[in-house]
């Protein structure tokens, strides 16, 4: 129940202090609402992993407090939770049609479809959710279409979000950015600012996305005999849309190559973010039909995934589409952080085929969605918040974006640089840090979510090292003497070949660990287990300075 | 022996098409030298490998021939495979007092000191090595101090070896470049160039080591009363000597921490490529008898490795420094590709401590060892050789260093895109590629060299993703029936609480399976793991998609 006395409560369960897993969660009296369900993809200790997505429980706690979902756009690190959350918890879901759209791609591939309510909305909308919120869509730039910030009305003040975004003034296709909107609302007075921190140690501006179109034309123009094959996100409508207005331009045919791409393409074509004339596109299975000076490949895989359409074409392992010395093909993106050596491993093995490669660096094929220094003070001035509490970023991020307010004349007391579950709590004329919910990374490997834990992943770490050492032996209960064994049996070690006489000998020193057991008249199993993998331990370390896992079995016949 | 028709054979073990692990080989006759003994750091798939070396096989089967390794400088990826070189192989090294001082740290570690002869060299001689091959040593500059190109006359011509270099005129010690020699040789005729192709995808030039020494001014000028902590490589001996300098000038007192570089700089220092002045360098245990704006710290640990000193101190885990609010630390160094994430952990970690943090990006606190492109052309103009070879590169630097050299003018079929282990045939008129020689990528774990291969690798990596599952059982031989088990153990694969039903159906799985080969009178024991194995696999993969490994024991009592 909301009192004079209520509050406003603001935390985020992911995406301060990290990168990707956004979901930021505003609470007053008995509405919760919730913005974007974002995934993160594993570090590189987190082995096996496939996904890590917010800890849902204090939503799952106040379930019938939670209004909606509302995603800014359709990002995975925006909406990739989604079906895991929609698991849990059924609510609506509000987006732009691009936006639903693609969750509802993931939601079909959960079986979810049919229990989930979405809402589309437009920017310029205003939907309310609950007694005590109303949230207002406006028009965003950024590397996808359909993308809004929001502006959401409460008892205590306005709060407004900026989503990821940038300032681009000349945008390939969807509104500008609504900057008379943000103009408008810092007039009214914003109680509270959450702005995108992911550029903000950048100077100056993220160039227009129509600069890439114009290095595309000069590329186009150049290559006249030969295919243009171009790797980018499948999310980036608008980079694609350059690229069959190129095509298109250029008399060449368009084929879509990889699963994500084919998706996206189908989804953003039937809701008319992406306008592909019917004799521009064709299936990748008709390229041979033509000339090679009239074929554009757009593909998967700019950052180098070993399974991705482009990947296997470098290794000729793509079933339908072969590398030729001359294809120009162009990495349209940046690097990941992590997928570095992955991208150059790629881009090695198709200059080795004698393909001509763009990538970054070379030519500017790729620019950021994200704003730079520039545009977000010009955010700044046009919101002037009382309160300020950036998102988006890693601590390092936040921390500039923190001094970047201060510097644009807020005092440092109104700027809270949080930790997920950290809860700011504001009315109209104040803010503070108030506790803590329960917040953390869940990790989905296969079907299972969360049921990797850090013991496991430490024993994936460690098999991953030096590999396991298996020591079985089979008790006589009743003789009480060993019946079979000791056996030792190595995986991930060393070459069984080279091994031999290590083997051997580890088998002597696992003997004599018993025969110690035994004159002491140790019976205990989990006794016996540890003076074998002690004794054992030592022994490999000695000879080989490795520390694989090692694995006592004992069996009682 | 040499005859009129012998040829030159020159071709690299590593380097080629390969960040580090440098090596390449001149024959002529009988007599062989190498240049560069280089270690490369493992690729993420490589787990558990501390270090990739070449392979010597072709080296260790003409061991009669070869007359000595010549060290260019002492980076890693230059002398770090030498002491599992000079345990194979022993002839002397020839070497600045620096890269000798470097390379003699590593053969004390491997007990090879007193066995290896060592020969001093200075830039500006000229050493005969067998009857083929004279070594003239030329100075260059680098980001470490006595590094040198060569200029190798043979009976077929002139070879020209940048070793690794940047053209920088105003270098804060030693000499400069001589580049009167480099064009000396060019008028006299050179038969093959091999240079540097590092930074040959970026424009223009690497600034002067002497820029990083005024952006460390204006940092001391700014930072009166906190500790400066700087994180740098610690064979970057001019960076070193510039803070050194600024201490100096600003008052502080210097203390290093790292156990390389405390090797380093010790040597550095003996050898009289450092000087530091008795009353500016203290040891890390006195930093506490001064006030924060009289110390300088400088440590490992700019590539944010998790055991290396500045790490340990970001995470509270270092015995003697503890971050401070208001330390400044300089992160002096660019991100080696792979370590872009651990670098920016390390640096949120900082930022949390309250340290206010300078890296790459925000001022010009790192420059580049290597030379861009406009001092590569100038090589090129001056060396003017007849054939060329680009080194030190991946795939996608040395087709591009191939693009300029075909630029500068240079006949596209006398220059030379070579593979490891490619031979490159030659006499004073003529080159071709002809045959190859072994060559490849032997992996160092622990005390092992060579004895892991791709099946353990596989092994690992299998291990890593998903973890193992070990199914043990006795079987009675003589009564030809199970005598305990099956147990099933698992490892790296799921919580065990949670998987407690999962393991219970498990072990019914397996009993069907073994009931099924009892059925069928199977006895023999690897067609039953084979069943084992398909059976528990196709379970598990249904239940969880996912695909540990699965390892069947059978023991007989």
């Amino acid at each position: 129940m909301a009192s004079k006395k209520t509050k406003l409560r603001v935390f985020s369960l992911g995406g301060v202090q990290e990168i990707g897993k956004n979901m930021y969660v505003l609470e007053y009296g008995d509405d919760i609402i919730i913005v974007d369900c974002g995934v993160m993809f594993p570090e590189d200790d987190q082995l096996g992993i496939d996904l890590v997505i917010p800890d849902f429980s204090y939503l799952t706690k106040n379930k019938d407090k939670v209004r909606g979902v509302i995603l800014t756009h359709g990002h995975e690190d925006h909406i990739g939770a989604v079906p895991y959350f929609c698991r849990e918890l059924n609510v609506p879901l509000y987006g732009t049609t691009l936006t639903l759209g693609l969750a509802e791609l993931k939601l079909k591939e959960h079986n979810l479809l049919g229990t989930t309510t979405r809402k589309y909305v437009k920017a310029g909308e205003t939907v309310e959710l609950g007694k005590h919120f109303k949230v207002e869509f406006i028009s965003v730039t950024h590397s996808i279409a359909g993308a809004v910030a929001l502006a959401i009305k409460t008892p205590a003040g306005i709060v407004v979000h900026t989503g990821d975004f940038k300032i681009d003034h000349t945008p390939v296709q969807g509104d500008r950015i609504d900057l008379q909107r943000f103009a408008e609302l810092g007039r009214q007075g914003v109680l509270l600012f959450l702005c995108d921190s992911t550029n903000v140690e950048l100077k100056g501006y993220t160039i227009s996305e129509r600069q890439v179109g114009e290095t595309f034309e000069s590329i186009f123009n150049q290559t006249q005999n030969h295919r243009i094959m171009v790797a980018t996100f499948s999310s980036n409508i608008p980079r694609i849309q350059q690229l069959v207005n190129a095509a298109k331009r250029h008399g060449r045919r368009v084929a879509f190559v990889g699963r994500s791409m084919l998706n996206v393409v189908k989804t953003a074509s039937e809701l008319g973010y992406l306008t592909i004339p019917d004799h521009v596109m064709i299936d990748i299975s008709e390229i041979n039909n033509y000339v090679d000076g009239q074929i554009v490949i757009i593909t998967t895989g700019s950052q180098g995934e070993p399974m991705s359409a482009l990947s296997r074409m470098a290794i000729n392992e793509h079933r339908q589409v072969e590398i030729k010395p001359g294809d120009k093909i162009i990495i349209s993106a940046s690097s990941i952080p992590g997928n570095e050596k992955s991208i150059t491993r790629l881009i090695n093995e198709l200059f080795k085929k004698g393909a001509d490669v763009v990538y970054e660096g070379l030519a500017e094929i790729h620019v950021s969605g994200h704003a730079k220094q520039e545009e977000i003070k010009l955010m700044h001035a046009l919101v002037k918040p009382k309160f300020f509490m950036p998102v988006h970023g890693e601590y390092k991020h936040l921390k500039h974006h923190c001094e970047l307010a201060v510097t644009m004349g807020m005092p440092r007391e109104n700027v809270f640089l949080t930790n997920n579950g950290d809860v700011l709590e504001l009315n109209a004329d104040a803010a503070k840090l108030n506790g803590t919910v329960p917040h953390g990374q869940v990790l989905v490997d296969g079907l299972g979510v969360g049921d990797v834990g850090s013991i496991v992943l430490r024993d994936r770490r460690h098999l991953s090292q030096d590999g396991i050492i298996i020591v079985v032996l089979s008790f006589n209960g009743e003789e009480g003497n060993i019946a079979a064994g000791p056996d030792i049996i190595s995986r991930g070690f060393v070459y069984v070949r080279e091994s031999e006489n290590l083997m051997d000998e580890a088998r002597a020193v696992v003997k004599k660990a018993l025969v110690k057991c035994e004159n002491r008249n140790i019976v205990e199993w989990s006794y016996i287990k540890t003076e074998i993998r002690d004794t054992l331990k030592e022994y490999v370390w000695q000879k080989t300075k490795r520390s694989p896992m090692i694995l006592p079995v004992i069996m009682e016949v």
